[in-house]
């Protein structure tokens, strides 16, 4: 039984949490947060104790840290985790400052094994179905590569200012799953990005719909779409064309009816949002993070694979600002 | 938190243990066995007792029963756990016999309200969303109900001889959604059936193969289509045809990957069975059983239901025995 | 290239007059209509002269003859086209009545090798791949047939009264579907029936929403529902499920456009009607008419196959009328 | 009825050819071709003569001229059928050169509204849907357009050499698509492109692979995609994200059969090339061609619009060689 401390009991944390106890290998023990009340309603929850961070971090009865506080707190949170011995899944970004993320690496260079990045989509079974098939040469030779990834509703705007901007908060999970699914990472990208969903976006400096080309070494292309806003739900597709044929996985359906009338022919909407979607990829990625932890197997998302991530997010914003294609090597 | 006791640990006892543990306002106490080693192994997994059923039974700290044990024990396990004063949820059949099955009504008439039949499918969300729109008049009046119910595999020819028949064992769940769905019993029955897909089937009297056609007294109709094989996964579709339209419920797939090659376009296979496909309506038919308790509202499916699903399949069994058309009130 | 002489130039004689002088292998000469404008109206269209019944059948110019004419006047037509010598295509029925159908057949004998039936269905792309998929084995063995017919509006009440009665006007086409796809007559037939979208139906004594269920002599299975409303457009799909797989010809509809919204996904409703959606059906038909005239092979559909699907026809009258299953063989 | 002479019996022209004579608004006359045998064949299968071109120009019973000869004669044909007084529909493109396309605008200025340029896809029902659904403002505001292009199988090499390059030749289908959907010229375009299918195309200095951005004045974003190889199919689909929702055209199959067994779901692969998937929009450029003409109104595509596609795509080139974004305005 894997004993469990999570940090973080906002809306991700409370994902976690209700994985970690269904998990039959896994034992939540302690959740602190900045918030107390927040803190105190999951504990509560759940039968355990509010703790504060660094009461988990000393607590050495506790093997694992689980790390879905702010952003801003990850990479601190990784390396005191990291020097105190335990096994860590850090949700995503590293950190919202590259360089800082670098530092992070270095840092946590001896434990590096015991942390995993929280790239849930990974896990779902839909992408690992086609990553499997991929592997297995179904298709023969990938060749271009596409992925749509659509949110249902822009964030408040609060959220925004401190999301780090739409390619580090929501177009990094996109950059992570072609690095996954293509096992390589792109030599350059280039964007062309809007605010045109919402002006006050714009002001900020960010986007709310862009799209970023990434070429590979040997010719490979690979494109994805990002939107604030699909008012029909959460829109996340992927397919990829290879010399011998066509992967796609569609969206997750709300449920399997359809109606025909004179108005035409209806059917369900996809899954409203990650919580509903990427519901059993969470409970993949926990198992996973368990089993390495238990078999003493490499972490199947590495921090430096969440820092490549981080680096081509950054490369795409300043593709974005400059307006010209960027060499990911520049910022690697 | 309700506290429950489970008679019957074997594929469905086990199937429903996962469930209470994972509900908030439920707790599993007690488990029962004819088979004292599947008692153990089940009371091990989810830390809790095995017991004699008829310790169960008396435990005055257990408020609830599920009854997952062979057919041939649900109407007595009902009658006892009836006079025990706790709320049941039993599997179906109420019994094989449907004399016995309405003896059971009669002596638990008290505690009806207590009594619950474990129809599962009337909890698939799908089905769910297809009954709300049907009784929201989204197609108008219904008019020709069409039930699609294929199993993936036969079951054992060991199985077989205890199942009650085909009726009985499998068509009785069809029975059910078409009272569930049309609010109403049918009329006749008329059965055409075969075993073709294996001949010990027929040896036995029973059958692989069977189309039923209801009719109501209002002119509806129903088809109810029933094969034991269907090499391709568990095949479980619904439509209605209606005044203004067509509802459908198509099968729930495994995965939602296409690849398309030279060779043709691939998708995924239905679930595999009824613990896949039926897996939320399972959790969902448990809620309804604990909320039911707690607001002290009528049981979502009543032991008369179970009794009218059971008449049918015997007027079905009739029908396809004497090759004509058969009226359900000669058997209610 | 193949001189035809067109008798008929109702809506469907107009589809067969369109087909005709599309097909690069064969020529419209002659229309005849018992409403003499009908004649003139489509024979200008065309560019052909309108003529009487009877000119036709002593033009020896004229090759062949598609009857397209009222139904009772089809075994007149046969009989007389084919003591002319003419090859022949005629839609169905054979005739309402069974018995001047098989007389029919009788009078015809020496010339049976020039008479075809209209039977467009046999001709559709997507059932012809599933005849294909069926007869290569690729689902095993056949074991239970479904095929649900639904016309988009009831007719107009003068038509109902002339028209025979829904099993030999609009069921008899799936039976002759039945026929084609199993290779082989049913051995009895049990049919529920309904007038309840239109009681003026069932006050002429006929139906408008039907299930047949028909047996064969190995045990395999069909049925065949019919209504004559769907809201939403021809309903016309056919499944087969076989010892190991299922195959299924499901809707063409009037577009691949689907739209996304908060208020659902949309998508097209199937083709209209029987003009649509076997369009291509009837150039099939027709190329396949003017190849076996052209090669002296025998005809695809002959008029024993217009007489079978007839006698099935009144054995489904039968039964529903009786409310009990009926031997085929008493019709045959 | 218009006369028509076609120049140019080749592949293409034989389409023309067939969809001419099938419709009843119009009658084939002449046909030239610069290779005689080519002319002789085509004009024999129709009945018609074969004639030079210049001898199709000075015959002033022919009214309207359809020009599908090599892509290097067009504007010169289109200028001589202008100063011959004729309804001239041209095959894309104006030219291989912007420069001559461009003089040949201004050398047929007066008689501009006597010329349609052949973008058949504008009258595909299905994107004719999309165009309509987008302009009725069934999904708000447009915002970002993706257009997925691929070929089942890339040309002999032979014919990429005298293509002019797959933006000219394959991605001005697509460029004229997306200013027929925003209803206006992009901006800016930013291209990634490979030769990954095969070397030799890239020896050429051409892409077999490539992907395209479009940058609007408001903000509006599009993105194209092509790859000379789908091995499933001609892939042709169309996708608009709205404020208000999604609009997508999904492809056409080959029918609608789906086969499920023990190895998965298997359905129809999309129709193989633009013979079979744009067959109608061929049939309606023309009939809209006739009407334009009959009707004395504006052409539904003109001259202009063939050269906006053309100066779209000689940007894309030049933006795939610089590897930077282009402005559109340069090469209007």
């Amino acid at each position: 039984m894997l004993t469990v401390g999570l940090i973080g009991a906002g809306r991700i944390g409370r994902v976690h949490a209700s994985t970690i106890v269904q998990d039959e290998g896994s034992q939540l023990v302690a959740v602190a947060d900045s918030v107390d009340e927040n803190a105190k309603n999951l504990a509560k929850l759940y039968k355990v104790n509010p703790r504060s961070v660094d009461a988990i971090f000393e607590d050495n009865s506790i093997e694992a840290i689980l790390i879905a506080s702010s952003k801003d707190t990850h990479s601190d949170f990784i390396e005191k985790a990291s020097i105190a011995g335990k096994a860590i899944l850090c949700e995503k970004p590293v950190d919202l400052s590259l360089a800082r993320a670098k530092r992070c690496l270095e840092n946590t260079k001896s434990n590096e094994h015991l942390i995993m990045m929280g790239f849930n989509r990974r896990f779902d079974p839909n992408f690992v179905a086609l990553k499997k098939a991929l592997d297995g040469g179904e298709i023969g030779t990938a060749e271009l590569l596409s992925i749509t990834s659509f949110d249902p509703a822009p964030p408040p705007i609060d959220y925004v200012k401190v999301s780090g901007g739409i390619f580090k908060d929501m177009m990094i999970h996109d950059f992570d799953m072609a690095n996954f699914l293509y096992g390589e990472l792109p030599k350059s990208v280039f964007v062309s990005a809007s605010a045109i969903i919402d002006k006050k976006i714009g002001v900020l400096g960010d986007y709310d719909t862009a799209v970023a080309t990434l070429k590979y070494r040997d010719g490979r292309l690979a494109v994805i779409k990002n939107s604030r806003r699909a008012t029909y739900g959460y829109d996340q597709r992927i397919e990829v064309l290879g010399s011998k044929g066509l992967l796609q996985v569609q969206n997750m359906v709300e449920n399997s009816m359809v109606k025909s009338t004179e108005m035409g022919v209806e059917s369900s909407k996809p899954e409203y949002f990650f919580l509903e979607r990427y519901k059993s990829a969470y409970q993949n990625e926990w198992t996973a993070f368990v089993t390495a932890v238990k078999t003493k197997t490499p972490m199947p998302v590495s921090l430096s694979d969440g820092i490549a991530a981080l680096a081509i997010a950054e490369a795409a914003a300043a593709s974005a600002e400059m307006g010209s294609e960027v060499e990911i090597a520049n910022f690697l």
